[in-house]
């Protein structure tokens, strides 16, 4: 019988602590499905977590990775309605250890599947849903974003960030992009900013115009020098903190006279694990890709072979959308 | 002609820098109604604005006060819907420097009059309105407080706690009333807290049962102890800042994990102030007023001209409840 490759992480050393392990062909228990992987979607999430930076701590040595797009292999016990053979996707945002994707087979509670979208490649898919949930489950289920409004989105360039752009156009919102250097001022403005901050030229301070909520994934930079700018009722989503810090701070005075509201967010804990708030978000990010109004950016595809040079590639942090690592497809799986 | 008195903050030194100067009698103007006051509740937010401590700085010389009960005397053109001789109260909770309530003739914009509650004598309504919309905004409006749910009332002796407490009963929550020293104990658990913490004693981190809402006046050292006991969808609602700190730390490791919220909350600027809710809170309390299920606790009356010592006592921070200072009744007005 031939093993199937497998992500392992060894320390939280990031990329220097992955390496791939040879195991056996998982079979599904009851209420889980196995699917033949063939791409997934890195998040910067994963690289925090491999380097225990993240919000759960692996369990060593842990499994990787958190969405993907597999074909239907095996179908575990009580699971209804899904056929072998059919195309799903997948995302794990919680308990990373034991429901890491990373793998060239891997079997999954069904209730962690989401609906394939029949216009994007694998490659697309595999780059869709946990950007989109965090975009669309951020902006309007936590953040209220409404038409009219206007959004500051941070770190722009990430895949959420240009998710993040375009749903809140097809919002009818306004939409200012930060991005720390002058190089992807373009691809912003072209993926429908209205208007591109480079932090590194350009103080917030100065930025001259309201808001309506601050889609955050930087820290105390972005969210002390925005809230000047914060029209009655506005609102900070906090979704990240790439700064580092673990602690926003919450301007009281400001906040009282401008009834202002600041809020954590998270796609895993907060949608997808809501059965509400996820199919509403399924429901509205379907429509949209059906209607071509969103689609995901994919920055760059690597081999599962390569899967330490790709989260490299994630920490350097010049990528403009989401890296995608591409499975299946080498050779035939038994 | 007889002047009336009025109190004047002539500097921001507190207490010492208030007096109480003769002004003629003031006639409404358009929009306006004249009121001879009868009582007027103190609050610390005025006792902050005469250390220029305030969210609004004082216009020096500037009036003071901003809620109180009086017999309206003369209304101005186009005000509708009022008679002379009814009692009303009235609240000021933005523009004191120009609205202050601390005189014996005031006149105020119609839009600042709140109802009648017959069955409260003058000094038991001046003591009402502010602290019970507070404690209703900000538990209700702000905080989404249901039945069942759980609620830290910080600072509980004060005539909001007192207030948040019997309004949190009446919804059917439990209440978690926090002070300072054990003097106040027995008066919270008979104003209703099912359980009292005595915060020079007891630690919050010891608290030993999770909370829905944090209802706070005091800042850092009741929020960053209470933050470990939120459930999932906790909110922090801030009305005040009694510890000085003007900055709340916002942690976002369990604020993502447990979807929490942090406001900061004001009862004039987001009740008073937006028709809907300050008509939803009005007949909310009233019909809890009218049940017998809310009523004020009065701390202390002071005459008008021990002023000063009044704030000087509620500075202090021994009562339990409201101070109240009687106006009229002592000359006529002509």
């Amino acid at each position: 019988m031939t093993d199937i490759k497998v992500a392992r992480l060894r320390s939280t050393d990031g990329p220097d602590g992955i390496d791939i392990a040879m195991e056996s062909v998982p079979s599904p228990g009851p209420g889980e499905v196995a699917l033949s992987m063939a791409a997934l979607g890195l998040n910067r999430a994963e690289a925090m977590f491999a380097r225990g930076e993240y919000i759960v701590a692996p369990s060593l040595p842990s499994r990787l990775g958190i969405e993907g797009v597999g074909v239907v292999r095996e179908i575990g016990a009580g699971v209804e309605g899904i056929e072998v053979g059919q195309r799903l996707a997948v995302a794990s945002a919680a308990d990373v250890s034991g429901t890491g994707l990373l793998g060239e087979v891997v079997t999954v509670p069904a209730s962690m599947l989401l609906p394939d979208l029949p216009t994007l490649s694998d490659v697309e898919l595999a780059a869709f849903w946990i950007a989109f949930i965090t975009a669309y489950g951020g902006l309007v289920q936590q953040g209220g974003l409404a038409a009219g409004e206007s959004v500051l989105v941070s770190a722009a360039s990430s895949s959420v960030g240009l998710a993040a752009i375009q749903v809140a156009k097809v919002l009818g919102a306004r939409v200012v992009a930060t991005t720390r250097t002058s190089a992807k001022v373009d691809r912003l403005l072209q993926a429908g900013a209205d208007r591109v901050v480079v932090t590194d030229v350009e103080s917030l301070d100065d930025l001259g115009e309201p808001l309506d909520l601050v889609f955050d994934a930087v820290g105390a930079p972005i969210l002390d020098a925005s809230v000047a700018h914060l029209r009655a009722g506005g609102r900070f989503v906090i979704y990240g903190v790439l700064s580092g810090e673990r602690t926003a701070s919450f301007p009281l005075i400001p906040a009282v006279i401008h009834n202002l509201r600041m809020t954590a967010f998270h796609a895993g804990f907060h949608v997808l694990a809501d059965s509400d708030r996820r199919h509403r978000a399924i429901d509205w990010l379907t429509t949209g890709v059906n209607a071509g109004h969103l689609s995901p950016t994919v920055h760059r595809v690597f081999a599962l072979d390569q899967l330490a040079d790709a989260y490299r590639h994630l920490e350097g942090s010049t990528q403009v959308g989401k890296i995608v690592v591409r499975v299946g497809g080498q050779r035939p799986i038994p």
